[in-house]
């Protein structure tokens, strides 16, 4: 392996990459992983039932703590309210750190309760909008009392037919209940907004694309911002000219990471097109080279997050492979040689600036990021010892 | 009303359209309901709980009933095994025939419990795919039993990953399973294969397209046949054109109606592009009218069945909407003057040809449908009938 | 006929329906037609030849003359520069003026000269976003000269592979030569920005949607607004949704009218999906009945056009299809109670307020417009019309 | 480099992969050029005109054996009739043999005449069938005479609207030009049937997906099999599904490859997901190792083309490319341990299974296919070479 990595830090010289630069951007990316991956998921037709699935909060910041151990990326695990509901967050926030990790973005849901099913802060009922906020306000407490800086939202609501409701009154029954929100917000707090394309709603969700997503932000103010989740587009979408357009806009904040081929299908990160992921870091590491600092900033503080509900996988070997698919991908699109790109395009060189891309992508970065692991005191090949740790054996006396 | 009914007579006369034959094809369509349609069904965030729901297969025959009531043209119900498994079929056919309906197609169910993680009839393990066929054959019996005629098969098998399954032997195991149930079958009887574009299968599905579904139905016989779901096909897809070809073939056997404007979104037949209902329908009565009579008899024997899952919507007002798009559409179709569509194409006249098909789509089909409602003894207005009649209230008590 | 539009009267009147409104808007909506829809145009495969086309704006006015002619509601056409560039402005100004139509939007053309092969106003070479700015600023002094009010840009800017242009860039680029052109409008004028998902570029598109577009004419300025062009978008977009959203935020300017089953497929207007035609106007209706006059405002002032390019049909009949179809659908939107579907949405009423924008589309129009055209003194039946009066044939002598 | 591909050697061999067989495979392969790929090409909005652009058929031989030259693998050429058509086909043919290259598949033309507007092989006049039968013989009497084996049959028909053609009788009149067609082939050719989702045609295609082609291809014989163009399915498609289910019934028999993010939009071969191409060769490599002889010969004689219009790249480097990213997704497909995958699905290692086709991906086969290069003779850098060679700038003379 020495001399594997020896022979690509030659490589890697010779094309005139900053190695030393790569290895710090490697050791410093921070991937949090969900709270509700580690758990049985379904889909509408069936939930299968896994041995050993995690029965509360605490137990879920265990196995979380597993895959931070393993890949020494993801220390932030991010809640669901009220899935992950607690008497005492401040000694949740205790158990975590004891485990080595901490509380990451705060994720209302306003989809689960039966009171929802037309809506929620876009109900056409007063009151249910008021109880949708005070579930807002209340997840703002919870993420205050946990020391998280990011308040996650995604809202199941929309219509499944036309007529069912006002579009353009509950556009502004959203914005209402966020700017509530968005005003009890802390000044180090950031307010991330996702969309979807459709599902659970069938004929209009109400943030239906980045657009709407944004628009709303740019409303609500500074610290508002856009979340882009890689499932929630319709098929063909260039999800990475979002990406990029958002961080020219400086409105990107975060991702929920996933892959699918068809609709929302919540595989496993990397897993469809592997390519699509190198090309959204590629845009991302871009924008963190601009003059303009801003733009630079915004780059540079994007919330990665993963977000994926495994209905065969075993969960926590599926959560270490999905870490590990964003880690490999953006150390391919770390081996870009941008001012090669820069070059090709000042020159109209159509194809050598695409070249210069996709040449950084057929890299095998194995030898580099076993020398980052190494770096970084963990598993060179995380998920065989992973594997061969037994953890997977020690919890199914859970039941 | 009388007037409005003489003013279309006159005018469909003035056409050349056989309004006699109209009537008579409204009068005998038949147009069978699921039984898992009358119960609360959700997305895989929630299932919204209603009040009244049919506790049991015999209560659902009870709500199934009333759909034919007010309509006319529903006196079948397909089953759905395990879900309607009751202990004695030959009193709940009873039962049925007490409410004035009969049980439709028999679906076998092969993907709620653990085993068929991985698949049933193609999964890996022999003893799995022993015991899909042994339910398969069950399914059979119990059709026998019950005296539906229909074996209507959809399979969830499929994967989620490149590589997690061997996708050609898969196909030869299926064809196993699937060919000892043909072996089964008595000769009235007919296997409908059903395929599916994805879920909740992600990667690939077994039987993913209407050209898999003919393949197998080919080898099987002429006892097997395609099923077409109207949700269960890539955007884009145009399915009336499936439609026609499956009949050229004589391999179309049946349909499975709903609307989907994204995924399989279950949504009511007829609510997303009523358009495309009524395409479908004019392709089935181009080749009802073709000069071969094979061609002709795989038209007029096409089952119709409703397969949605209503999430929000109440269950039997749904159902009768469903019912209700479904008629209307065909009576729009009646309406296409067949003699001038050919004559313009023969004349390679575009615009004339798609004229004389659209202008049919255009035209008000209410004053037709409440003429044959009349003679048919159902209320003209069968969803407000149903509203007043007070049933749905009755059944609250169901709790 | 006087009896069938009785008939439609009493229905109406029973509906609650304002039939006197509803005459005055289908006498006062105007629609207007493109040059370019008067030629031949095709496929990449193969543009076939039609005899009696027009050989020069001229007669391109004077074949636009006739759809209005029949119409009665299409009195201006588009403009497309260069294709459409004449020595004497004034000259053709009066030559349509003597035909009874006027000179509509102007459409810059910055996609069919070698040097914009790889961009026009996102061209990373400065020269050629020069030569496109000159010419986007030429079509403003056309539209003065000719007396159009709008301005409307279609950009093929975009990629065709990853790294080939510098994403974040090009949008500045494009604001500027935006800026530029924005600040050279008089204040009566406007300028549409359309957008497109895909076609010519193949990997990105500069304004590829909705939100891109906005976002530019956000900042531009009150004079800068979106346009809606039907074809444009990924497959399963909501399109109404999308219109009253730009209706919401004031800054819906006009559409392009076309169908596509696929891509971009420059299909006749409504020959698809007619119902999706008939909820963007019921968005739009919704929109022009709001209490906020400023949306009331917006909802009433969209520039309604027809952007299709007829590949294999004849052109005049095309479009006077496209037009008779727009027709249809607004006729059948105007009939939909906005006050029952109100009412049905307070009370949560889902099936209720679907079937009451349904049923609106299930009316037969035909008697209401036969007698809005016999106000407005142009034949009941502007097709067989057309067909009849011999000018198709009349035009074959130009070749 | 020597130590670079020691090294990947050496990890092979711990991998259990015969190194030897994968340098076999990698010399053997061919991939077909097309003659339309080194001319000027557009979209609808624009042809953009290049310089040095072959004048004529011999031109277009020497640019494809420049190809062949710096690949390897690229020894023939598929010609389209009439485009390449030339007085006398020995005398090509010597020169291509002059050149090093042959004459691969023959592809007729039957979408560029007027007459075929409205379809060829399915036209309604049967006096165009004719004379696309006609076309279809003059092109099995070229293959004849310029020894090519393959027939490579698309075609254009189709319909724009509802109602336009007969589709069942479509079918029909296509069977009888192919039934002809077939007849007139020599036992040792084969007739390759492609199929297409729209484009020419937007409302329907008559052969719209792989179960119309191969369904077609079972009623014409043994000697018909199915073209796979990547680029010619709706989005979301499986493609690797579809070319392993064809190959399980011996009925694939070769590729037309390129790449489309959006309609058919004709970019490099593995530009967009070039996991996609490497899940394609998976299934065929898993094929080639099939138990059933009959299987194994599917896999091993399937004709590999490039079918690419390139509207912006120069044409030889963009056809070097496309052929090194095919050679690459080849070898890297040719690195899986098909005996792990099987392992792990018996298993039912969903993840350990993924692992294991995944990992071969992310490998770097630069090494392996610079010692095959340099086995074979040719560049260790093809496209560095031939950018060196001069021959892209002596071309310019042509004009």
């Amino acid at each position: 392996m020495d001399r594997a990595y020896k022979l690509f830090e030659e490589q890697q010289l010779a094309r005139g990459i900053d190695l030393k630069q790569v290895h710090e951007k490697l050791k410093s990316i921070r991937i949090e992983t969900p709270s509700w991956g580690y758990v049985n998921q379904g889909t509408r037709f069936k939930t299968f039932e896994k041995m050993g699935m995690p029965r509360n909060t605490y137990e879920k910041m265990e196995d979380a703590a597993q895959v931070h151990k393993f890949t020494g990326i993801c220390p932030a695990v991010a809640l669901h309210i009220p899935w992950d509901k607690v008497e005492d967050y401040t000694n949740l926030k205790e158990h975590a750190g004891s485990l080595g990790i901490s509380m990451g973005a705060i994720n209302p849901n306003l989809f689960q309760e039966n009171e929802y099913m037309l809506g929620s802060v876009c109900n056409i009922d007063s009151k249910i909008r008021r109880k949708a906020t005070e579930h807002l306000l209340e997840c703002v407490d919870i993420a205050k009392t946990v020391g998280s800086d990011v308040l996650s939202l995604w809202f199941a609501d929309g219509t499944n037919y036309p007529g069912q409701g006002p579009i353009r009154q509950r556009v502004q029954w959203m914005y209402e209940c966020l700017k509530e929100t968005y005003d009890a917000l802390t000044p180090n707090m950031r307010m991330l907004i996702e969309y979807k394309f459709y599902e659970p709603a069938f004929y209009h969700t109400d943030l239906a694309d980045w657009g709407m997503a944004f628009n709303m932000a740019n409303k609500l103010g500074k610290q508002a911002e856009v979340l882009v989740d890689t499932g929630h587009h319709a098929q063909g979408t260039n999800i990475e000219h979002i990406v990029a357009y958002l961080i020219g806009e400086k409105k990107l904040g975060g991702f929920h990471f996933n892959s699918r081929k068809y609709g929302d299908d919540d595989l496993i990160v990397g897993s469809v097109n592997p390519y699509e992921l190198f090309l959204i870091f590629y845009q991302i590491l871009d924008a963190a080279a601009d003059q303009d600092p801003a733009i630079q900033t915004t780059a540079n503080n994007i919330a990665y997050m993963i977000d994926q509900s495994h209905n065969i996988e075993d969960k926590i070997p599926a959560m270490i492979r999905s870490v590990l698919n964003v880690q490999t991908q953006y150390a391919k699109a770390l081996l870009v040689n941008l001012a090669e790109v820069r070059a090709a395009q000042e020159k109209q060189d159509v194809l050598g600036a695409e070249q210069a891309v996709r040449e950084a992508f057929e890299m095998d970065v194995t030898p580099l990021l076993r020398a980052v692991r190494e770096e970084m005191g963990v598993p060179c090949d995380p998920m065989s010892a992973y594997l061969q740790s037994g953890y997977g054996i020690s919890i199914l006396s859970r039941g």
